[in-house]
């Protein structure tokens, strides 16, 4: 938790005394769609207070209290306040008042119009304590018990966001153009905090990772490499190290009276026509682990907190977009409110939210247009597409027959009607929480590529696994410490430097070479992927798709996927509908040649074509 | 083809000769919702007449000629008309005129609203050349090459009409209340026509078979038994030895210029939003086997005459309901006008479509009232639910995981909001084109009892397929002639007699006392079974799930499936908002006991309760 920054000056022209008193959000922006902040203000005994703003165009809307006597809910509109220190003065019946400098800021130019990651970019997720250790002296830090230790697979290894700012030449370099973080925010746990999904202050880098003006730096210098910045937020859960935990600002703060319940995992309870509604909640109010508390965002003060929470991240760093974190298991009245929030605010950014789910039926549920069986409304821009990992693996590692193979591939993007908008999900071979495509995929190279291939000119907007363009892997188990190993060269003492090259075996170059140069595909035509699928039913193990715009004359690009073992000729006329008209193809890397009656696929392969 | 029958009288009474010309339908009904009528004329030079109608009420609203000489479309408007016969004149510039009196029939009364099968049956499939020969004589018939040869497992067995008709007490008594028969029009070829699915004529039982008097009289003694009749109905192919082969009406009748291009049988190029043209023609116009010439739809008069001869054999037999052969490929808007017009004229009937696909998107899209992507319109009331037997099976073959096992089943029942009416979906644990259930579930006792048990106490009409009830198998071999075996005890020299219980083995008869244990439950309750479903997630192998009314005190029905290989206790607090406010259960087949705690499950068993 941070504290608002003590104005003395002021102080000293009050009769009050000025002092740290948490208040949250830190500060807020004049000129925000929304004008209203509530603030959340904890310090001993501030219910019983009355509050007073003096400040022009400030006006106390609402002061509330919950439960706890250390938490005092207010409510400000900022409508007419242009930037400054708004006085907060809170007054006692039986001691001092106190008064809280409250900073509205100003904000950036264009700020609400940011635009968000769209299908022209390519996401590099990354786990930050895994990626590059650029701060040594930050790897154990005073006060925080889980310190570094590179031998543990479950332990901190140091990586942190200077080892980010450091490598954004290669990043760039690759062709990423955005990066999606593993979560960066305080996780004061005792163990087992690297992963970051245990929140123990919703405002406050974790000092192992740096700080908030260093978070936002990165953000900063990102976008002078061309890279925007994607936040992992979590709305569902903290983690128990919290300080709600001890001293809940309601009752009502955490589901199952902050007690451990697990979750059934069972989303599908939300939908079921045939459900009860124990399901349901057996679902939404479970929690993961008992380390990860379950926050009942019914509370509309705590719902309150968490969408202002993520408008000022946004705001103060300059995202880009922002992933959710176990979408679902979030109050569904919430999301529904949380969404509309937040695109209110930022009209062009994106969110793209995590539901692991094989049914499109459910992922397309919580997007923004998608057609829905009840009246629920979303304003998600963006689902992962967790049913297209998974099938995609499936199909490719399946032989053909009538119901395997590419045909379920070519089936599960036919289903895209359910979808909202199904050119803006995040597309994704693999991610943190399931083992490596190169594991899944068994180390076979070929498959590798067809997987990387697909995910890279599909339609959607891919999204990257570090270390997955060097063909990292967890062979023989699947324990997300190994699913998260260190990237090679990201530790000074690293013999293998994926940054340079030095050390990669020649498959590593292959594979890290072949991301790259369709990374530089993309960014060559990016209106090509910003534009339309077209596909073929599979035939006799060979799937074909094309994107293309919808203006006669642009170059297209026709990708083929060969799971046969031997070479094929594939007669183009079946695709005359996509051709016609054009004179000359070319290979991923190779020279241009006159469009011929039908092309050669060679074995086992995924082949990118230019036709222009 | 029939001949409209000749009336001797009127023809002395005109002066012009009244001859056998085949007409299509071959006679009509005064007082149909739609009054007008379609007729084909089939004649050589017929195409170059003009036709009147003398008849009070009768006009002849249009003549329209194809690319045969040797057709005349004559559409007649019997608004007016009561019933009687029509002397319809065809006259020529070069030869005499022909007459031919086409009786405009009387309704069956209360025939517009008849009551189609619904959620109180249970529907049983019959093959009939496969079932009981009821008649010797008609085991072959001059004319038809396809003799009787019961040794070949691809041949005509002799089962016929007057076979199933000697068995409607065995069908009523084990508490079967409809019956779907394979096709049973004439199929006139060479070879391989036992199954019917090779019409040669729209309009005649196959002779083997029976007639078409007798097809009507098996519906009127079934009804007698309380049975339901549901006619398998195929719109989208003709048998190769179709007189529309030789001389078809229009050069446009058949797919494909009448030439064999298989389908693709990719049901999704439909659907797909990414998808081309050439794929759906490639599913829609081609055609199954080179013996089954695809139809085109697309033609008004082939579509005109596909309406009205549904609508014919409803009206002729008095059926309560139709099946559709392979439904969705026929032309996607003939199939919309076909179901409009068939629920126009009977609003009540029910009709159920074939679709075969494991993906509930698809099916659903079909059933009236579904929530579609386009503005597709269905008038269809039902679809088989293929979706659900894949998955029921699956999840009682494979083994409990957090992503197999019953969690499967449970989840597509949780989609059920993708239908229209999830209630009025036909369900099934197997048919006559897949391996039998036992063969399925490996022989399994436990596994055919729980897969049996769910369909017929789940959402929708059960199906059963003849001799799943005997626990009838296809070990070791797909073929569909061995799927479809004959039925023990429906030929006179059968030594294990099912009929009557003759040689079964004592599992056998287990199996058949299962059966009707719960169709006689069905039976006693109809109201619960026409009532909700309510189910509950699947725990440690155990799924539980309630069919009720929504009228609080009425009986209730619960079935749990337990896969464990050990007895297990069933805490029943879960259960509270189903139990409260009942005092007794008894498991079906026991007697009464007050409510408890708990139930103890049998191992690897369906446990089927009812709570009062």
């Amino acid at each position: 938790m941070r504290y608002c920054a003590l104005s003395t000056t002021l102080a000293a022209a009050l009769a009050w005394p000025v002092q740290a008193v948490e208040v949250a959000p830190p500060n807020w922006w004049a000129g925000m769609v929304s004008p209203t902040v509530e603030l959340m203000i904890h310090e001993p005994g501030i219910a019983e207070a009355s509050v007073k703003a003096d400040y022009p165009g400030v006006k106390v809307l609402s002061s509330v209290r919950q439960d706890s006597n250390n938490y005092l809910f207010v409510t400000l509109d900022t409508e007419q306040a242009k930037p400054g220190v708004i006085p907060l003065t809170f007054t006692f019946s039986d001691r001092d008042p106190v008064t809280v400098n409250y900073q509205l800021q100003t904000r950036e130019e264009g700020s609400s119009q940011r635009e968000g990651f769209n299908q022209t970019d390519v996401i590099y997720l990354i786990t930050p304590d895994r990626f590059a250790n650029g701060d040594l002296s930050n790897d154990s830090v005073a006060g925080y018990v889980d310190k570094a230790d590179r031998d543990d697979k479950g332990g901190r290894h140091g990586g942190d966001i200077q080892g980010m700012i450091d490598r954004l030449d290669y990043i760039s370099d690759m062709g990423f153009t955005q990066v999606w973080t593993m979560p960066l925010l305080e996780n004061a746990m005792d163990a087992y905090s690297y992963h970051g999904y245990s929140t123990t202050d919703y405002y406050r880098i974790d000092p192992r990772f740096g700080s908030n003006e260093l978070y936002r730096e990165f953000s900063q210098q990102a976008e002078q490499h061309g890279v925007g910045v994607i936040m992992d937020v979590i709305l569902n859960h903290i983690g128990s190290g919290h300080q709600w935990m001890q001293d809940p600002p309601a009752e009502d703060w955490i589901n199952n009276d902050g007690k451990f319940v697990p979750t059934s995992h069972r989303r599908e309870a939300l939908h079921d026509p045939h459900g009860v509604e124990s399901d349901k909640v057996a679902f939404n109010d479970g929690w993961f682990v008992p380390t990860m508390p379950d926050l009942n965002q019914r509370n509309p003060h705590l719902a309150q907190y968490l969408i202002q929470n993520a408008i000022w991240w946004v705001e103060y760093a300059g995202l880009s977009g922002i992933r959710v974190d176990t979408y679902s298991y979030s109050d569904k009245a919430f999301l529904s409110d949380w969404t509309a929030r937040l695109m209110q605010e930022y009209p062009n950014l994106n969110i793209v939210g995590e539901e692991w789910t094989v049914n499109p039926l459910i992922t397309a549920y919580w997007q923004a247009g998608s057609q829905r069986h009840d009246d629920y409304e979303s304003a998600l821009p963006s689902v992962m597409d967790f049913p297209l990992q998974a099938t995609l693996t499936e199909a490719l590692k399946n032989s053909e027959s009538w119901s395997s193979g590419l045909r379920t591939l070519y089936e599960i993007l036919a289903s895209d009607f359910v979808y909202g908008d199904p050119y803006n999900l995040v597309v994704f071979a693999d991610n943190h929480d399931m083992s490596r495509i190169y594991s899944q995929l068994d180390e076979d190279p070929a498959l590798w590529d067809m997987a990387m291939t697909t995910v890279l000119t599909m339609r959607g907007i891919p999204q990257v696994f570090y270390g997955t363009e060097i063909l990292m892997a967890n062979p023989g188990t699947e324990d997300h410490g190994i699913i998260r190993s260190d990237f090679p060269g990201g530790w000074p003492d690293d013999k293998i430097n994926a940054f340079t090259g030095e050390g990669l075996t020649d498959q590593q170059v292959w594979a890290q070479d072949r991301i790259k140069s369709m990374l530089k595909l993309r960014q060559q035509y990016p209106q090509v992927f910003a534009g339309k699928l077209t596909h073929y039913t599979p035939d006799d193990g060979v799937y074909v798709y094309f994107r293309h715009t919808e203006h006669a004359g642009d170059a297209k690009v026709m990708v083929v996927l060969n799971k046969n073992a031997e070479s094929k000729a594939l007669p183009l006329a079946r695709f005359s509908s996509m051709l016609t008209g054009y004179d000359n193809i070319r290979r991923l890397g190779e020279s241009q040649q006159p469009l011929a009656q039908s092309l050669t696929l060679p074995a086992s392969s995924a082949t990118v074509w230019i036709i222009e």
